[in-house]
């Protein structure tokens, strides 16, 4: 079985043929820069981080454009309330969304186009869809016509006269149509503005899609990807934009949408106020357990945030992690040796059936739920073999370890924050047992000084040690 | 005596006098990134932090401009021989510029403006600069016509019709004056481009300047800087384009430029190929020791890059380091008394006259040299204090700490890195002291079975013990 991937446009899953040979076009719809990142942004990064991990695991290379919206109306509005200007506020945003989804694993697309740096090319692309008869010009606006446009509904299914809203019916002034949409809009009072050919405005939402993506993927491309709240109206009026502009069909070839992050039953967002940021979550969990809880769901599939499941994942990712630390021990014990026992032998023949199985997971729709359960599996299977294989093989235990780390490389679970081994702190730990068992042989033997040398210079180096019936335990000062 | 700041403008030390109160508008030329940041850039970019920082420190409220400029010849070279794309390249590059003077300390800008991201704000100024009569449109191209504007040459002292070079006395087709620049530029082959009155072109170096300036600091403004090869022709020709464009002058108030990084006294510069990137000078040294080594000497004069300097800066840091780590150490056998001896009265007395100088220094055109000088007096007095006092009074030794925070916190000196006695390293160190001391111990007393122990332990716990004539080293395995 070959990678197969659920279309959006086709509401099927079909095997994945890109445009070009290897190469992988990919464009997600990145965040509106006006507040910290939330959990919702971070499924999708993550999602879609998985998605360019796997695709070039297997082989492909992969171009991927993250936009970042930058002028908008909740920008402005920020922007207004808090008195600095957008181009500051969209800065420092824009950052901080990117230092959360480095914590969080998740690389940078080749290239993160902003809104703003692509007014020209809007302008120019506007233009070209008033020539082409697509949209028209109406009191310093342009809207785009969606009864010219005969594919108008092929994502979403809605079609321009369906399932209009009361203040859809209620037609925007200028609008011929109330599903028409604005690509350019005239100017308000405090708003930023950019001279047209229709007069001062900023461009609407939807076209710096269009714009950008062709920019830098061309007219058509592989994946389109994005959280399911924009299938519609945003992703049905990119088509119309694009398809109209391109005269080309299909626009992306796979849409691709993750999931909601839910809370008590409902869509976590800002609207609702039921919303948890990044950087608040990340100061009570690790970056990793953050990202293992969004991996453990299919991306397709709604999650449910709370803390009781943050804690859930935290236990369960501990299992595979504890499972890389024996290994980590077992390797100073284990030998080098060509006599493979049978137990070796089925050992590395399990390990090979879950890669199989891992694989075979990712191959369907990128289910990281079924390749997460090939982990634990495989966290058994290391366990059973460190606790008791007589000898421990080198061969197997290298093995299991480059294991953990392919397979968990691909869903990148193993973030800085988990490597404890080659860690300083462990470092201090193995010292700090050598003296310890050193103060123990000293007060076994009534050499009293000693022992007591030993606690004065530790506190001295605010260590703590403190005595347990069956330990000695060392902290450091607070 | 206020601050005072030499102004290239009138080649004088003048009093600091900004436009509006006490809010400071600064813009400050940025980097052209198609490479990694040399020391060059680390040079500017530190020494505008540092100005900054003291302004803040000075009560100002500092709206910094810092651009970056993604379009140009040598990122569309280098992007046709790296088959990459300008977009990638540039947001490669412009990453780890930001990563790189994160490393050193340096605090971003509130807008870091790119320059294709305002190609629509350059024609609509170039625009304005025709209608003005101040440009010309030939063969697709704009240029700035310099004798329009009387005030050419007031920066640099240069006039349209001197010191022209020969190639530049063959004026390029098309322009009217050799001393004419470019504003816009036509396109070429293999060359990215924007749509624009004359036809498909990319904007010129200098416009970007002018036009990012004006946006998000207005007509005027108090602070230009960049380095002093900006000088001429790039700082002049920006005047040109502004004061032309707003009928305003002057279109800076002050302006700043820091001198060259030298290496064997020839300037360092990517066309000569004698130039350090910061990535690599930090392989070798820690992020404070770089940052020591460019403010130890004052913003404008040229600086003499070698590795001994590198060490002689390091040496000369671990001075400062060192007088803090022992008030550290200090800060446990302080008391808490309220009976100040002579002793506490003079070292306060002291200190406070230090801080006079610091001060003062800064306040003569930001000498950090000489701010130095004071931190190394500070040095002096601290240590003799911890040695001397008795008892150490614990409000002299906060005091003295306080102090240290204070003014090395305007230069930014203490970075992450030299904060060892809170660090995990330090801690290993100071268990491995008593170690090492045990071990001694066991050695003399001729316990040889204790000594070899320690010795095997640390062994496995991959560390190794290095015995010298004088004293016994401790180091990780490799």
């Amino acid at each position: 079985m070959a990678l197969h991937i659920y279309n959006t446009l086709t509401r099927k899953k079909e095997a994945f043929v890109p445009l070009q040979d290897d190469k992988v076009t990919m464009y997600v719809c990145g965040p509106t820069v006006y507040d910290y990142a939330h959990l919702g942004h971070a499924r999708s990064s993550v999602a879609f981080d998985v998605i360019k991990r796997f695709l070039e695991y297997s082989g492909f290379t992969v171009f991927h454009v993250n936009n970042i919206t930058d002028v908008d109306d909740k920008i402005i509005t920020r922007s207004n309330e808090s008195n600095i200007t957008i181009a500051e506020l969209s800065e420092k945003f824009t950052d901080f969304f990117y230092e959360d989804m480095n914590a969080l694993g998740v690389a940078k697309a080749n290239v993160c186009p902003r809104a703003t740096a692509h007014i020209i090319e809007m302008i120019t692309f506007v233009q070209n869809l008033i020539d082409k008869g697509h949209a028209y010009a109406a009191d310093g606006s342009v809207y785009f016509d969606v009864t010219s446009f005969d594919n108008y509904g092929s994502l979403s299914k809605i079609k321009p006269d369906e399932s209009l809203s009361e203040t859809e019916k209620k037609a925007e002034a200028g609008k011929r149509n109330p599903r028409d949409f604005a690509l350019w809009k005239t100017s308000k009072e405090n708003e930023p503005f950019w001279p047209s050919p229709w007069g001062n405005g900023r461009p609407g939402w939807h076209i710096e899609c269009s714009v950008m993506s062709s920019k830098y993927l061309g007219d058509q491309f592989d994946i389109h990807g994005g959280g399911v709240d924009l299938v519609f109206p945003h992703h049905e009026n990119e088509i119309a934009q694009s398809e109209a502009f391109s005269g080309k069909s299909p626009f992306a070839k796979y849409w691709l949408h993750n999931g909601f992050v839910m809370v008590n039953k409902e869509k976590m967002s800002k609207s609702l106020g039921n919303f948890f940021t990044v950087r608040d979550i990340l100061k009570d969990y690790a970056p990793s357990t953050v990202r293992f809880f969004l991996v453990s769901t299919h991306y397709r599939s709604p999650i449910d945030f709370s803390d009781s499941a943050l804690k859930e994942a935290e236990k369960s990712f501990e299992r595979i992690l504890n499972a890389r630390r024996q290994l980590g021990h077992a390797q100073e014990d284990a030998v080098e040796t060509e006599n493979w026992t049978d137990y070796d032998s089925a050992t590395l023949q399990n390990t090979m059936d879950i890669k199989k199985g891992f694989i075979a997971a990712m191959e369907d729709d990128f289910n990281t739920a079924g390749a997460i359960n090939k982990l634990f599996e495989l966290s058994k299977i290391s366990n059973n073999y460190v606790a008791e294989a007589k000898p421990l093989n080198q061969g197997v235990i290298i093995h299991l370890n480059q294991l953990f780390n392919e397979l968990g490389g691909i869903l990148n679970l193993f973030l800085s924050d988990t490597e404890e081994s080659s860690s300083t702190v462990d470092k201090v730990d193995s010292v700090m047992q050598i003296l310890i068992e050193l103060r123990k042989q000293a007060r076994e033997g009534k050499n009293w000084a000693m022992a007591d040398e030993i606690r004065d210079k530790l506190s001295e180096a605010n260590i703590i040690l403190e005595d347990k019936p069956d330990k000695t335990v060392w902290k450091i000062k607070e």
